[in-house]
């Protein structure tokens, strides 16, 4: 007997004992999906034994490798390699899907070892090209990443454009592992185990690819190998296996999917039983440490008052500054950078610019790998285009990801391109996600210090910039927080309290003077932390203004700017009557002042809601 | 000279003529994409000419082709194609971009011509692969479908699910036209002019693949030839232009994207300035009229009162019912219908049931196609995976789509499968969609009555469906409308009014009952319709009941049902306290119950927040 033999029937083993944690865990739940977890088995047990270099006991260590299920309902195999690492023991698996463990029923990072959450397919392998461009672009580590994908989610879009964005940026550190069960939720995949064609069309986007019999621990470990081997692109390997394998009743059957093995402790038996094999996975490669991009003092760009600036270059220049100051600020965009201005960062720090062409959840995905590795990402795109990965910022919050959204382009007052570029739902949509901050500057020293602001943050932080040239209304040393708010206006007769943020709060000022030439005083809040909302300064001025506040925004009436405000006065002590203004029909094109005027949030449609409001 | 040579002349003047048109319609309004447009002339003006069947005088005549402009932004090459086939006039066309005209920045149906807004990259071609299925699978009619696509945006992954749709559906009445011009927003594109590799992908992808000139009109004729004799499967064109063609100073230059070419006037001397020939595009196709799918009499399913029935499975009951009655009814999924029951539909009606597996974007574009020609799609997964598809939800609206939409799966309350797979934002993102209805069921009756609406509905509906068995609180003629509530729980001297939806009404009314225990009287109304949400009669329970509203959801506190009532009494002449329940934090996997208690939305908190609020 060889070695390699030897090395065949340990990883053989390996496998058997992890289908059977795998049937235990979903079988003492009554719950999970073990068939899922039984084809990759194989798979995974040559790769922890042999190529997957990571210390459990140190999961931060940035030389690790990564391991992603991006099929995530495999986690009773993923838990179960745990176990055999010793991670993890029995009796904290018993917690498998039982409220308060951390052994959910998909990954999350309430595990350490686990870098994001998956669970809704298609976005492990995007967030694994991400986290393997951090380590080859920018910490600089022999750090590689392995990710398991299933065979069901080759048909998410965003799986390609993670195979073009991870060929184009050379990732050869990466290495994805297609799991070819055949079988999907509810029936057959469409390409079944006609392994050709998703060889073929992976090398069509540029990857090295290799077929395998996933059962083969032989041919599994060749595998491996080359793909460690292989230089300047990455390898997919796609391995034919079976569903449920090892289990007469399960495997290859339709039905069997996402469900504990029926007698699921005579099938343990079929398996043979429990073994207790402790794998030690290879050490972390290498000795580096993580690069450090050179620094320089922060300087921040600074405005004059009543300066014509667009808050989307101002944006665009602050986080230039920002990343100037902080070598840990890498900005990512859509191929709209000339739009959001992200170029202005490109330009000043273009090796820590990642160009993410039309491929928005690529875009967040990228960002979302790389903050998995302590990097501090920025993406913009047009605010309404985020809407396309509106799912992978859902996703994000699961994982406690730290990134940053820039939307620029908001509302209708963009203008001429028409409701298709107009974000009209961006505030809603990002207000509904677990840990976001949403914020919505009107003059660019305040963008300024809510960019510095953002790098410095925890969770999804979201910026919605404007399209149009506004004037700065504070100086270059105002101070501005997340969750802060500000009183612009206001007089001891304050009849009326009109409240906005963005593009609107120009025009509530405007309305201001308007109303004031009439003798009605109207306070005005600049709302621009639209979450969390500064409920102690609405109710203050709410208060300070006869309990009557007039909200304008550009955006849908349902979920923004005005919901938000009247949800700080829905449970009050006090009566208080929140107007909301909003677009009330589907814009067309049309100059900027002529949209806002037909969507009612202009000057005069301001004013005349606070007249009446205040005079009522 | 031969005719073909007199062909190719014509054609060559057609392309010319569409160019000064772009030139001229962009300069006029100093705004819009005419070297977007020049690029793809050449390869619309053989098309128009030759090969799109389309009596512009009868854009409702179903046996018309389809030209789907996936580019948006060439609408400059769009419109002059109207004028040259004599259905704009240059005066209408002067109005490009201004406020009231139907030529706006990018296409939408509010010209009769356009079937569905584009200017989103990566969603023209998904939706012409449903209109082309419409045609072909249910129609049954002749009528062949042309999207022109840019090459940016085949780094959406959207366009890799179509071409894998398409593909799987044979749909050889569907022709892309690849402008492969090289350019894009920023700077080059990835892929540049390397046609081999487009034509590798998409040939991986199952298509027949053609690559030309895009200025050789000769060779453009041969392709479209090509194209309507290829059987069994769709051909892409895949055409290498040049952006800006035909005026020296943008030509194939960076930065020359997206605004009017300088000096334009001289610009279109340098293209040969006006001609005036008018298209005559060949008439549609065939003699058939559209395939009628056999119906029976309206037989709703029913269920007793007390029965514990899941609503998703209601809705899978319903829909196969509605559509039994109502031929015009198609079903979609995303491979997961044997948990949105969307599987009991396609049992029963196997010819109108669309399998769309795990590509979200391409199972909402489908619907959106399939009701470009009059089908009433209900397009299903769970409600955590809409999310996926939200930028084309958003354009649905602007499209002025008719699309059904269910989610099941929604809340903590899913249980053991964690927040991966729970919706908690899906009222909040599909509340702020334009045209959008949002109805959350409690009971199998009510979900059967209200998918009866749906079917009868116009733009985007929206279902949100529960996975636990729930008990039927409605008998089955109980009558449901979209904008509805019910009050299920009322007396003469209630002290307080619970308000839920869906599975929190079911903990609202076992709150009530512990109150009513305590000598708290409560009413309790299901706001079934959270848009639009009943304001009367919640203006009416709140009167009725000291005006203290306590109002639970499942979903994050922002956007949703809480918000939603909350901005019903926002402007209320009364001083109304409106208390919203929601879960506080990132949920795990657990019991469902675990989970709402974890979640402070079970009897117990309703009922404490009621006692709190009524007495207080």
């Amino acid at each position: 007997m060889t070695n390699g033999t030897k090395d065949h029937e340990r990883w053989q083993e390996i496998g058997q004992q992890l289908r059977v944690e795998a049937v235990r865990i979903s079988g003492n739940a009554n719950s999970g999906h073990p068939t899922s977890s039984m084809s990759a088995a194989d798979l995974m047990a040559v790769l922890v034994d042999k190529y997957l270099h990571y210390d459990f006991s140190a999961p931060d260590d940035p030389r690790n490798d990564h391991l992603i299920f991006s099929k995530g309902h495999a986690s009773p195999l993923l838990y179960a390699i745990y176990h055999a690492v010793g991670a993890a023991t029995n009796e904290e698996l018993e917690g498998y899907r039982t409220l308060g463990s951390p052994f959910e029923g998909h990954p999350t990072p309430t595990l350490p070892w686990v870098d994001v959450a998956t669970g809704s397919l298609g976005q492990g392998l995007p967030i694994g090209v991400g986290v393997a461009l951090a380590a080859k672009r920018f910490d600089r580590l022999e750090s590689r990443v392995w990710v398991l994908c299933g065979d069901s989610e080759m048909a998410e879009g965003s799986m390609w454009e993670a195979f073009e964005a991870a060929s184009h940026w050379g990732l050869d550190n990466l290495c994805a592992i297609v799991d070819v069960n055949r079988l999907g939720q509810s029936g057959a995949t469409r390409v079944g185990w006609d392994l050709g064609t998703y060889t073929a069309r992976i090398e069509a986007f540029g990857w090295h690819v290799i077929e395998v019999d996933g059962h083969d621990p032989a041919a599994i470990d060749a595998a491996y190998a080359e793909a460690e081997g292989t230089t300047g692109r990455p390898t997919a390997i796609v391995a034919r296996t079976t569903k449920g394998k090892g289990v007469k009743a399960v495997e290859d059957q339709e039905g069997a999917h996402g469900k504990a093995v029926p007698d699921w402790e005579e099938a343990m038996a079929e398996l043979g039983g429990d073994r207790n094999i402790t794998v030690t996975p290879p050490p972390p490669r290498g000795e580096g440490s993580v690069h450090q991009f050179d620094v320089s003092e922060l300087d921040m760009p600074s405005w004059e008052l009543g300066e014509e600036v667009a808050t989307r270059k101002a944006y665009g220049e602050a986080l230039a500054a920002v990343g100037a100051a902080n070598g840990k600020v890498v900005a990512l965009d859509g191929e709209v950078s000339n739009s959001t201005y992200s170029e202005i960062f490109r330009e000043a720090h273009p090796d820590r610019y990642v160009e993410c062409y039309i491929a928005e959840c690529q875009l967040v995905a990228t960002a979302v790998g790389l903050q998995v590795r302590g990097w501090v990402p920025f993406a913009s795109t047009f605010a309404a285009f985020l809407s396309r990965a509106y799912d992978f910022v859902r996703m994000a919050a699961v994982s406690q990801a730290d990134i940053c959204l820039a939307g620029s382009h908001a509302g209708v007052s963009i203008g001429e391109d028409g409701p298709s570029q107009m974000a009209l739902e961006d505030l809603a949509s990002l207000r509904a996600v677990y840990s976001s901050v949403v914020l919505y500057p009107s003059c660019a020293n305040q963008t300024a210090a809510l960019v510095a602001a953002m790098a410095d943050g925890e969770g999804i932080r979201y910026m919605r910039t404007t399209r149009a040239a506004t004037a700065v209304l504070y100086g270059p040393d105002e101070e501005f927080h997340v969750g802060g708010a500000k009183v612009l206006r206001s007089s001891d007769d304050d009849a009326v309290c009109l409240v906005g943020a963005g593009i609107t709060l120009h025009n509530a000022l405007a309305a201001a003077e308007t109303l004031a030439a009439e003798g009605i005083a109207a306070r005005v809040v600049d709302a621009y932390s639209v979450k969390p909302i500064d409920a102690t300064t609405l109710r203050e001025a709410a208060a300070a203004s006869q309990n009557k506040i007039v909200v304008v925004e550009d955006h849908w009436p349902e979920g923004g700017l005005g919901e938000a405000v009247a949800a700080v006065f829905a449970d009050s002590g006090v009566h208080t009557r929140v107007v909301g203004l909003a677009p009330p029909g589907m814009p067309g094109s049309g100059k900027p002042d002529d949209l806002l005027a037909a969507a009612g949030i202009d000057a005069d449609h301001i004013a005349a809601a606070a007249r009446k409001l205040a005079t009522g």
